[in-house]
């Protein structure tokens, strides 16, 4: 699995990666839990589109993902993102939650 | 024209009217100098396509354009954007100056 180092991490890369409702809502959800494995999500598309939205995030950089026997296990890379891109997680994560809210 | 008003504006909307190499280059422009008239911009666009752009960018609340005689003036929204934001503008001219630097 292809995962960017660090600085290799691009803004623009990830704000693309975040630019759909399905990734934001991934993204969302691993904000509020560490890791979660990929059948856990309750995503509105077919195994295959889930699967390439989980690796549109992974290549970005906004998400690490490991495998664990059969699981592919995924966790947001917090700690990289907010050191390269200070307080920007937490605008994407405060802002998705908002707007969820606010369309229910 | 529209402009959004400030608790209107979108962190969704912003990042995609910034997911566009000429847009983000007018942006850019803007954060060096407080305002430019559209002629003024050097863009790789026709003149109808350059204007679709500053409407993109004025409609996501990025942009401020007011018209002076038969010139429209253009500056960024940087109080609005960093009450709503803050930190993102800054972080988005950033990288978006480095990339430049990178690519040349």
């Amino acid at each position: 699995m292809l995962h960017p180092d660090e600085q290799d991490i691009s803004l623009f890369a990830v704000m693309t990666a975040l630019n759909d409702p399905v990734r934001l809502g991934i993204v969302t959800a691993l904000g509020a839990q560490p890791e979660v494995a990929c059948h856990r999500f309750d995503l509105p598309v077919g195994k295959s589109t889930a699967s390439r939205h989980f690796r549109v995030l992974r290549e970005a950089g906004v998400i690490r993902q490991r495998d664990e026997g059969t699981r592919r296990i995924n966790s947001l890379r917090r700690p990289e993102l907010d050191r390269r891109f200070p307080g920007f997680l937490d605008l994407v994560l405060r802002e998705a939650t908002a707007n969820d809210k606010a369309t229910r």
